[in-house]
């Protein structure tokens, strides 16, 4: 064991709750787990770097399938380097799904993704403890390529699972270095046709649930260890431009301007208040923003912006976009400019059922958590599987809220407790 | 005369006034010169790339020095390369000297220096034509490197000129292709110690006073062909740096956000009024702004951006930029997050006399130009020029206040009657 391994172990279990090793859950065997994969990709930071269809996140998956078998699970792969750590149940049945990624951003953090895998395996471990055969199938799964780092897409691995890639996607992308699809894949040891017939039987599955940290701070706020995803919002770019008139910034006077600085200035402020007006989920925000020429004693031509526009409910997430881009019209006016807008990518929603997050709740008031509804405005494998799939999230405490960042960090007893729900919520999904 | 030439010339010529041929000065003469000027570095666009210091530059001044020869002027150069056309005069006297530069910014237009430099030289024109000796000596220059488009820095030959250059600036500037300042005054002819040793004699000069087009739309806006500069604006650099938090823009509500965003558009946006609050001649701009990281999805961490500030009188030009910064600490601690500025540059504002502002309206009335009173935003030669020597400046109307560009333009018309002005004014400045 090297010292970082050491010293995230250590950090892990530090103020670990030894008193939360019940019903088969063991944390010290997850925080092992965590630290073990730590080192897989691990960077000058402590962070990782585990890029999709890269051997760092292959490395990652073959030590996650050794545990799987370790476990009991009959392992299999797709073609696009899905894996698959299934348990048969008692009975013949479509199964349940649980499970998460393993790759990372570029210097992304421990818990992103592995979390949600060994959630889901440590619910067999808990069983294979208690001699418990399951009703029905059960299957831990891990998703290749969440994050998209790989080609600057997302979600490559559920998505072909679902049948939601197109071979015209397969033909456009290209990573960092230049590399096609088919490039990749047949390094990966695949190929496009074994990809693309990734797709699940349809009829084979019962339900999907994901564990993952929230990547933000509504736990943190509540004091709760885990909550219940009520939704994950689907993310709508709204590309806006204004376009003013160039001049020297010493010869012409402030009466004569035509500065579309000044436009997006207002543009950014005034939308701040608008998500509130369509609902209490959403959310709006200008990340990028270019200025042009960007030149200190020039009056700027053109400011381009992009509006990162999401709500887990896509009628008033369309609402939101509609007010976003009249503001920008009712600016433009106002200042006597041009502006010109486009959504360049809408993305559904995926709302979460009202019953799946009782039946959460449920489980979660058992274990006295007090249940917390959030939306996740970020997107997950989970927002693909649960476009055919009754899906259910389960969030755990983030610290400060940081993530796809090396300091990204949940406390061991947060991460067991959420792994009670899970193993609680799978039974009683199961028992049904 | 290739096409480009002849278009130009054409354009020039098609609606000049053949009645402004008097007192010996020549609308066809300005025009036929700057057009030979025009091709010169000429680009795809018609406009002009003759970078300080190149061989564009220097054939540019090996035309005007034949011109200049021809009209019967002694000419010499300094270590800095800037040009000098001397008349003598009845008596031994300090000299008038009049003239601009001829280097342009890449793709630049064709007025922005030759027009003063040609306008000095046409004075000369005109004298020589009448027979005309003046009581006190006359020089024409042509000053190197105004734009600074070879170093990003700026005004170097009428810098050398004024001993306002030192070797610690000689040592540290590099060029586009990273060669130092000796390589190029090298390559150029000169070398470092004829550079620093290119100073003027003190008490040699009795003034200056230059002709340039005005590069805004003042004189547009009240339809007189030439005006009154009333000072040079000094401009000075605020750097300005928002610091917030970056976050996930689909994770974090909008009431647990520090986005330097919004604090950087409230700020664009509250200074555009703060000008007026000193004076009518002062500006404000924010022409660069960069977003960091500039994700889409991520809610900015920093936004650094330089606001230009800039006034004809260094009080109200300080006062303005305190205002400015005490603008940004208000919205950094409205919005809870942080805020750091630097002044980065300040440069002394360059009025002009009063006397000598006077003795240009008396000069303009005379040729019935009603007087008009133009702050320059822009810096010029006459900037260094006017730190030890009564200088004055004249402006000459530009089509649209366009400058820094092909479409750079002012009617022949405009030009010849700025150059009766400038003959006029030295006349009476020599007859005192």
């Amino acid at each position: 064991m090297n010292f970082a391994m050491n010293n995230f172990l250590k950090n892990l279990m530090d103020e670990y709750d030894i008193d939360l090793n019940h019903s088969g859950v063991n944390g010290e065997r997850v925080a092992a787990r965590l630290a073990k994969l730590s080192l897989i990709g691990v960077t000058e930071d402590g962070g990782i770097t585990r890029i999709g269809y890269s051997k760092e996140e292959e490395e990652a998956k073959e030590l996650v399938i050794g545990w799987m078998k370790e476990a009991g699970l009959s392992v299999s792969r797709d073609g696009a380097g899905n894996v698959f750590g299934r348990l048969e149940g008692q009975k013949i049945s479509p199964a349940v799904m649980s499970g998460s990624h393993l790759d990372s951003v570029p210097n992304g953090g421990n818990f992103d993704g592995p979390l949600g895998v060994l959630a889901a395996l440590e619910v067999v471990e808990a069983w294979k403890l208690a001699g418990y055969t399951p009703p029905i199938p059960y299957e831990v799964v891990i998703f290749t390529d969440e994050e998209g780092s790989r080609f600057k897409t997302g979600l490559t691995g559920s998505r072909s699972f679902m049948g939601k890639i197109t071979e015209e996607e397969l033909d456009y992308i290209r990573d960092g270095n230049g590399q096609t699809f088919d490039e990749v894949i047949e390094a990966y040891g695949s190929d496009r046709k074994s990809y693309l017939d990734a797709d699940y039987q349809s009829g084979n599955l019962k339900m999907f649930v994901e564990v993952h940290i929230e990547q933000g701070t509504v736990l943190e706020k509540h004091n709760e260890p885990t909550g219940i995803v009520k939704g994950i919002a689907g993310p709508a770019g709204l590309e806006v431009s204004f376009k003013g008139k160039a001049g020297h910034a010493g010869n012409t006077p402030m009466e004569n301007r035509k500065d579309p600085v000044i436009a997006a200035g207002m543009f950014v402020q005034e939308i701040e208040s608008l998500p509130r007006q369509v609902s209490q989920t959403a959310v709006a925000t200008v990340g990028k923003m270019d200025v042009l020429p960007n030149g200190i004693n020039v009056i700027a031509q053109e400011v381009n912006l992009i509006v990162d526009i999401r709500d887990i409910n896509e009628e008033t997430r369309d609402k939101l976009i509609k007010l976003i881009y009249q503001k920008a019209e009712a600016i433009a006016e106002k200042r006597g400019i041009e502006v010109t807008w486009d959504i360049n990518s809408k993305i559904k929603p995926m709302p979460i059922s009202p019953a799946l997050q009782e039946k959460l709740a449920t489980v979660m008031n058992k274990l006295e958590i007090a249940p917390v509804y959030i939306p996740s405005g970020a997107a997950h494998d989970s927002m693909i599987m649960g476009q055919e799939i009754p899906t259910a999230m389960i969030f755990t405490r983030s610290k400060d809220g940081i993530s796809h960042n090396p300091d990204e960090w949940s406390s061991l007893n947060d991460c067991v407790k959420t792994i009670h729900v899970l193993k609680e919520f799978v039974e009683s999904v199961m028992e049904e």
